[in-house]
């Protein structure tokens, strides 16, 4: 079983919380892959760079100044951050943008109605060299950033969508358990009551959960794609807090597991 | 034989002579490896974030705000941009610092009468990794950042100093020539005039051009250096500019080539 985790910008700016997550992902068997997201670190360099943070429907616009800073702070300080805390915990950790190796290729986004600059969508995953990397023994750390060839350029990617594509990808060769760690407890029926987990969900359940207003709203963007990952192969989607990543991935006991069949 | 190639801030920081290195590098045969400088892009992004360049007996000290600065600058922006650019020449760079696969470890150096803060004397250097990234064709480009497993930390490195520490390495694997470009064409007998280039060197006339004072001050320290990796293996040190790339290393009609025997 290959894992493939994604955190995000909650887990990298805490430090406590970033060091224990660490120690627990170092702790878990190989295969394994991590794609982490940014954090507010970007957005604190921007504005000391006098970089303006513009942001669109919820969305960050990336323009060549912010492209720059995510290159930085992304791919640099939090990539390499995470590589030397996990070398230190004797997980061999390599750091990597979709552009080394040329393993993420992507297209800037267009055709929209907002124009979100150096924002990538994934066109490829060059899933045989990730493959080579595992076979010896290297923990693939992601940044959330791909490599479009058409621009010779980095483009800012979301962290969730790059973890799915790359959990897909690899669905051809491993059994892949796709793990999104984020601020709840897993997919809940009350979003107020972390004692309200899910803790298995199928096509069915889902659908009934939906029906009877369980699940609503921003979780079902979320759970879509989940389920669109299963129908592209994974094998299981786990969504658990960061804190519980030992008990959710290796012993089921937390988060919520995410399944086409029982 | 395996390249090794070292450029510094000069190249880095020009955006054609960058341009047009990269297209010559992208050109030379596999095996090759790139290890690049810092370039004044981190004194600038330190400028803007407040942290102050302390600079003794021209070298950097490198305290903790600072190493956040060289690693997101040398180990993000620089490092993924030449990524970038030399994948978008069909040249599949992988970006690495020391610290990515375990490949480079480093101690902080101690026991000067400055402290230099985070900076690294590198330990050992696991030519292994290396060995199986350039067997599936991938081409190595290395910031000058290393990683001491004590401090679990990033450290700021020298990039001669790493790129002859690989170059060293891998004397066990190939025939290494381990290139320095830099500011002049070669190793001059008037360092004013490009055109007394010294196509070749021994140690009979090293020590030749030192007695008669042709060859002085700061380029003895490099040569020391130069020759120092050839009794550790290398098979020849090339010292061009960083425009000759192409006829030092492919024709042998530029630059100055340094061997222990002809």
């Amino acid at each position: 079983m290959l894992t493939v985790i994604k955190i995000g910008g909650n887990v990298v700016d805490n430090p406590t919380l970033r060091q224990q997550f660490l120690a627990d992902f170092a702790a878990l068997p190989l295969p394994k892959i991590l794609v982490h997201g940014g954090g507010k670190i970007a957005t604190q360099v921007a504005v000391k760079l006098d970089v303006e943070t513009v942001m669109v429907e919820g969305r960050r616009v990336t323009d060549a100044a912010m492209l720059d800073v995510v290159t930085m702070v992304y791919g640099g300080l939090v990539n390499k951050q995470l590589v030397a805390q996990l070398q230190a915990l004797d997980c061999n950790a390599l750091g990597l943008t979709g552009a080394d190796g040329g393993i993420i290729r992507s297209k800037k986004r267009t055709g929209w109605n907002v124009d979100y600059g150096f924002v990538g969508d994934i066109e490829s995953v060059n899933e045989e060299q990730i493959k080579r990397f595992l076979e010896v023994g290297l923990v693939p750390v992601f940044a959330p950033l791909t490599f479009d060839p058409a621009l010779a350029s980095m483009l800012n990617t979301n962290a969730d969508t790059q973890a799915q594509a790359v959990a897909v990808a690899l669905a051809k060769h491993f059994e892949v358990n796709l793990v999104y760690c984020f601020e709840k407890k897993g997919v809940l029926t009350n979003p107020e009551d972390d004692t309200t987990v899910i803790p298995e969900l199928y096509p069915s359940t889902y659908a009934e959960h939906k029906a009877s207003g369980a699940i609503y709203a921003g979780m079902i963007p979320k759970l879509d794609n989940a389920f669109k990952a299963l129908h592209d192969g994974v094998k299981q989607v786990t969504i658990c807090h960061a804190t519980d990543l030992r008990q959710a991935v290796s012993e089921g006991t937390a988060g919520t597991r995410i399944r086409l069949t029982e």
